[in-house]
């Protein structure tokens, strides 16, 4: 009865973040901005009260019976997802959590202002502070769960994952990665390529869009497009809202990112019915969730076979081109060209941006390097992996990104995590199945029926190196991924 | 100190009813139907939880203690609305309220196949299950504030309106509106009139609409216009919601409809920002709501001033026709035709059909009547009002509503109400200013000066009776809409 009691309170809480997603998706895409600072403060109430419902006294007993009590493996797997998320909710003081929100959010609204301006100096000591609060907050976890500082935030988007194993898996990637880039670029300096003249109507992008994402498998009955600022997948997995944004001059960008979103789309839809108001029907990991929409992005669709597909519809909607011809698509699409700009970044040389952000991250974690020293650190690191500098540029260098404005150390891995897993399950499913060629052609629907059984379905019911091992029959390793780009870019 | 700790809890609250009207409004506008199981769901437990919000142990006592402490007056009008909200989540006992509201969302599914298969015996049983625990709410309400069983109801409404009183100010509309009727059928009967002719595209429709609520003083900055299937006005007063719906033959459907809830958009959106996150920052009752919407959409959209700045707008937006002429448009929106539907009818014979429905209601929940005899009660006063038979019409009699389907008992006569403040302010607006002919053509400024001076920055620091008497000069009072009537019908 204790895990029945667990589990109308954590689906009380899901009901709860249900409301915060689809008003969070709200104030992204549909509310004017006078209603901006109403919707802040109610949004700040429901995170109160979600983290007061985990905070609930009865919680500990409960989960004290309910070990006893359940034999089943599911409701196990779901009990221990749901202390998973107790834990991370009671662990921190208040004082701590209250701090780190506060510093977290003054650095983000500086460094709105600060990163056009090149403002190091300016961003530093807001900097300082965050890190400071997150390496307390890293030591709390640390100490409670018994990892290393680092290992205790990462193990907030990617459960099970260690830095040891990430040393080793971005050390093998380091091996080979540089002089892959080196060979692209060498072979790629001389192909032609002609770029799509604009402009391209935005009604028709979008209608292309939703053209795609239906090819795609993308369930309308649950779920929406719609445009915001920067893209997200948001909503809930019954009714999931993905966004783009559209640019008149390039019909490439909202595509591509369309068809991304949508790969987190399909996962969210595709998650186990029964399962999905607690912990335990969640999508497994960041990792995870990079990995399919990754499978969709550069798997799937910058696939020759799916850009053969691409060019009637792009025809369609705009006309016909001499840049629309498939094979001028592919080379445009897999256009390798190192760049200071991580969301730019081509396939090949993605990784070494997460590379460089997991060293860095890592040892500020770990005391290893301190605030100070991060704009020189990022220019060694970038002229080591791509051959760049960035002195001087803190815009286009160390303040590129949101992530710890706000104290998010530890998520950089699942960008590239998820682009090995994806390659994984690319490369198990040809190998069960037939090739990705002919899989497209066939309509795809094969491609998501294996992501639904291996991959969907499962939810958090199985740890990620269990999920990706019965999948793929191995579990993470970068072999298939250094395969793929071989045979993309080189071959 | 008591004051403070119930501010900060019903800002909570009110936090909370922010995120609901948000996904309510999202359910209604944007959301795939697949995603209707959840947000219910989702919605439902949010409905627990602002009623337990409302039954916290420690309101008992801080409203004790502020009681002593707080002298300012607007502290305790303040306090005497938040003291009203507490006493109606907690007189009733929780049995109640949970089989109310399982058999008012029985009997109202059960009602949307019900009506239009015009089956009144399939009804009758879940009628009578919603009447019997409708009288059963009414008598504990009743015992709780003293009152008469049906008045218990209508206070939740109209905080302060009597039936004594409403028998009153109806026996007085029933002395002269029939007859009146009769004289403007007899009057319009040779009047020419033609219908504009379509198709007007719903894209245009919209742009027009968007004018018209600019040229009302509609503050996008703190809202937007959308879709849905029955219009409303919703969302918080900081980001007010509004929706229509389009019809491609009929103008004037949609653009009265936006015409009306912009009445009681700009109510939401000119509430007194400082009061806003508490009950007495909230529109003072249902009758005063209306009387704002049907302000904009009777007094101000229906006087031939407005109607003759209307035609330029049409002939941009669809091309010049005849029908267009300000003389035309005038006669065609104020067609004066009884009829059977509430919602289709025109300004004076709307009276009628809440009149009827008054009777029925008060005399159902007082036990003078019982669920059984409502057809033949029905008929018989439409008869009496409208010299019409619905009998064995059960879709377009007795089944018409939504109102009384989850028990709804007691609403109805804002409508009326409404109609009869509007009228006084109307009167008042012109006897203090100028005519209402000047005021729209010198840009409507001065009128929706008066309302925000006179209504909406009072939200609910004052009582009905004294918000009126302030404004205009008298307290409820259906002279002026009397008056209106003749002359906009028979002048
Ligand atoms: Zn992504
Ligand atoms: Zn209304």
């Amino acid at each position: 009865m204790s895990y029945h009691a667990l589990s109308q309170h954590f689906e009380q809480l899901h009901h709860l973040q249900h409301l915060g997603a689809i008003c969070g998706w709200d104030q992204a895409t549909m509310m004017p901005s006078g209603g901006n600072e109403a919707r802040a403060e109610a949004l700040g109430t429901l995170a109160v009260l979600c983290h007061q419902q985990l905070q609930d006294p009865r919680l500990a007993d409960w989960f004290a019976d309910a070990e006893q009590e359940s034999s089943a493996r599911e409701h196990k797997v779901s009990l221990a997802e749901m202390r998973r998320q107790w834990r991370d909710a009671t662990l921190l003081p208040a004082d701590l959590v209250r701090a780190m929100s506060l510093a977290g959010s003054r650095c983000e609204h500086a460094w709105r202002s600060l990163r056009p301006a090149n403002d190091w100096a300016g961003y530093l000591p807001l900097f300082e502070e965050v890190l400071n609060l997150s390496r307390q907050v890293a030591s709390a976890r640390a100490e409670t769960l018994g990892l290393s500082r680092y290992d205790s935030l990462l193990e907030q988007y990617e459960p099970g994952m260690r830095s040891a194993r990430l040393d080793t898996l971005f050390g093998g990637l380091k091996s080979w990665l540089p002089e892959l880039i080196t060979q692209v670029q060498n072979k790629q300096r001389n192909e032609p390529m002609l770029q799509p003249q604009g402009p391209f109507a935005i009604e028709q992008q979008r209608a292309l869009g939703l053209e795609v994402m239906t090819l795609l498998g993308f369930d309308f009955n649950h779920g929406r497009l719609d445009v915001s600022a920067h893209p997200f997948c948001g909503g809930v997995s019954e009714d999931v809202r993905l966004t783009t944004r559209y640019n008149e001059q390039d019909v490439a960008q909202a595509l591509m990112g369309i068809i991304h979103e949508t790969g987190h789309a399909r996962y969210e839809q595709g998650l186990p019915a029964q399962w999905r108001r607690l912990p335990v029907g969640q999508a497994r990991s960041m990792g995870v969730h990079e990995s399919q929409s990754l499978f969709f992005e550069m798997q799937l669709a910058r696939h020759p076979a799916f850009i053969a597909r691409l060019t009637p519809l792009l025809e369609r909607h705009f006309g016909a081109q001499p840049a629309f011809a498939p094979d001028n698509m592919a080379r445009l699409y897999t256009r390798v060209s190192p760049g200071l700009i991580r969301v730019d970044a081509d396939e090949v040389t993605y990784p070494a941006h997460i590379m460089l952000r997991y060293e860095i991250e890592r040892d500020l974690i770990e005391g290893r390097m301190e605030a100070r020293d991060l704009p020189e650190r990022w220019d060694q690191l970038m002229q080591t992996y791509l051959g760049l500098s960035t002195k001087g540029n803190y815009k286009d260098g160390c303040l590129q990104d949101i992530h710890w404005t706000d104290g998010s150390f530890g998520y950089f891995p699942s960008y590239t995590l998820g682009s090995i897993y994806a390659s994984q399950q690319a490369a198990a499913m040809q190998q069960q199945q037939r090739s990705l060629e002919q899989l497209i052609d066939n309509n795809l629907s094969s491609v998501f029926e294996w992501l639904q059984q291996h991959i969907w379905q499962h939810a958090s019911l199985l740890e990620t190196d269990t999920l990706i091992q019965q999948a793929c029959g191995q579990s993470l390793d970068a072999t298939a991924f250094k395969h793929h780009l071989q045979q993309r870019y080189l071959g």
